[in-house]
């Protein structure tokens, strides 16, 4: 016998981890990359009005923040519209994930997400040894009623829907996805991802009877808020689900520093208005760099613009290659045909001119390993 | 069929949390406390450094952090003379255990423990549907003799051991903690948490083979590091049960802050050696206030004292009523008969000034409720 013993379901499990870092790719490269346009991070960075909240705060680091994060609760739920009942903040929406995922899903579960979708959900789900269904992307966007008729035939404990998308920058009227709620069967939860709903066109965000039990909504400040190294979450449910949290989740997992960053991140709707507004130019800069070396910019409702390389998986790996090996860093989606594209996050004017005097000659290459 | 449907397991966990905060108490008392000294945070605050090197990366906050925490677990290893590959970096002790729990314990699985021990830990296990078996305290410390008895006859998973202990602030010897190893049965692993041990004496922190796949070592920044509201602590343990983590652990959880932070509080012994002279004197002051009421404190291998109330429980818990009732915080043992005692945190002259204020009207009103 071995020391430890782990479960039999940890045993089963791949050592895969869900995303590699880019400061791994660059003690790999032995050199940082130029442009960092890869995560999906807000180039624009956070609120001053947060940074200087983190640096009131980290003198007071030596105290364990609030364990019912009773203010950024409050605050959280004045700004939606509903009670701190309905409100639970935790570290990231992939630690959200993490507990939701344990709260429902027993071995053999059946969950149902898009091929294609968000890894760390897929991975929180395989730690739990449920069963993923997977359906098709249905032109690029996930497909409300594919995961339906999936949802009805092993009437999954959860189906997960991200709108906007990740990695491809589609969206659905706020309305669609909330329609697909009375398509589930019963006892199924909609896990709706709504980390980029903020820089989506107005009507994106879902607006449910906040007691419906039914649903789920996770925000992050990782995104439009420019925190995600900070780790802070939420998500939006009815009161009864909000409370299961607690017992399983790291009561003190979002400390003072991170509480205070996102609570002045929050208040600081000046702020975001300018980040929305530099990631709408940022987009459309992103756009005409693709067109202008021959490619085709996907629409976006996010921080990104997925651009589709005109040929198979590939070659869009190769462009991605080549781009990295150019200290551009990039990323793509994982699965066909999706991963005809790379996926490019909005950047400064700094970045994006890395990423026009890098992509010819990326391109170029490409053409010549690919061919 | 009610939504969302949760696990089995879940649906049976009690609704309680491991801990109330501080703050909970002040929202339903509606006033502040004067000296907050219970949940063994460090009064004295964080190395200035780790303050700056908080605050430069709370601008740099828009990037996710490593998510293989390279630097610090390099920083780590080098200060404890392993490789990285020895470490794993955590959202806190809290965190650790909770991943180390899932990795090992699956319903029904017994665990072994010292009643009155660190109820987070209690709280993973219950988490995971673990059946926990508890030994008692042999004279306010951890037994080994008792718990390597208990692994013999259960077999378990999991041994939990603190050293020093929280919280009753005793201690064993490093080797005595490692001798446990020898008397425990084949695929038992020995989770000692050092939370504590840098305010310990000398030959307090075990020293064992690094290699040695029997054993992990929890260590944290939150005590003497004086950073609990940053949420960092790492586990020392053999590559192979370091590299199971990745299984499960929410990779992005330690985020770009705290990842800085913990790096700097590290390099700074000057810092280090300050905190444990301070935290030395305040023990003895604490003592001496005890003493001066006509209380017995204990001896302590941490930043905290526990004083002998001299009577049984509800004399002790209205002591601690009567405390915070005069604004100050403070925790205490929960079991017998180690809940004769209560538990003060070391502060700054200040607040044991306030302490000692209180103390005397506050044994007083025990007196009378509790005789």
């Amino acid at each position: 016998m071995t020391t430890p013993r782990y479960t039999d379901l940890v045993a089963a499990l791949p050592a895969t981890v869900p995303f590699v870092g880019p400061e791994a790719q660059e003690r790999a490269r032995g050199r940082a990359f130029a442009a960092r346009l890869g995560a999906n991070e807000s180039r624009f960075g956070p609120s001053p009005r947060a940074v200087a909240a983190m640096t009131r705060a980290a003198a007071d680091a030596w105290m364990y923040g609030d364990p019912e994060m009773a203010e950024l609760r409050a605050a959280i739920a004045a700004h939606h519209g509903v009670t701190p009942a309905h409100v639970m903040v935790g570290e990231g929406i992939d630690g959200l994930l993490g507990t939701l995922v344990r709260l429902t899903v027993a071995p053999g579960d059946p969950v149902v997400t898009t091929d294609g979708a968000y890894p760390t959900f897929n991975f929180h789900v395989a730690g739990c040894g449920g069963q993923l269904v997977k359906v098709p992307f249905a032109g690029d966007a996930e497909d409300p009623a594919a995961l339906a008729a999936a949802a009805r035939q092993v009437r999954p404990k959860l189906v997960y829907l991200s709108n906007p998308n990740n990695p491809m920058g589609s969206h659905h009227p706020g309305a669609v996805a909330l329609a697909l709620l009375d398509d589930l069967p019963e006892g199924s939860l909609l896990v709706l991802d709504e980390a980029y709903v903020d820089l989506a066109p107005p009507g994106t965000a879902a607006t449910p009877d906040p007691d419906d039990p039914r649903l789920i909504r996770l925000r992050t400040f990782s995104k439009a808020h420019g925190l995600a190294g900070l780790r802070v979450g939420y998500a939006l449910a009815a009161p009864g689900l909000i409370a299961a949290f607690d017992r399983l989740r790291n009561h003190f997992g979002v400390g003072r520093v991170a509480q205070a960053g996102a609570l002045a991140a929050l208040a600081d709707t000046g702020w975001l208005a300018d980040v929305q507004a530099r990631v709408a130019a940022a987009r459309d800069d992103i756009a005409r760099i693709a067109r202008d070396n021959g490619l085709v910019p996907l629409p976006s409702a996010t921080n990104f613009v997925t651009v589709d390389c005109g040929a198979d998986g590939a070659f869009a790996r190769a462009v991605l290659r080549e781009l990295i090996a150019r200290d551009i860093f990039v990323r793509m989606p994982f699965t066909a045909p999706q991963d005809r594209c790379i996926r490019i996050s909005c950047g400064l004017a700094r970045d994006h001119a890395a990423l026009a005097a890098a992509l010819p000659a990326a391109l170029a290459a490409a053409r010549i390993t690919a061919g």
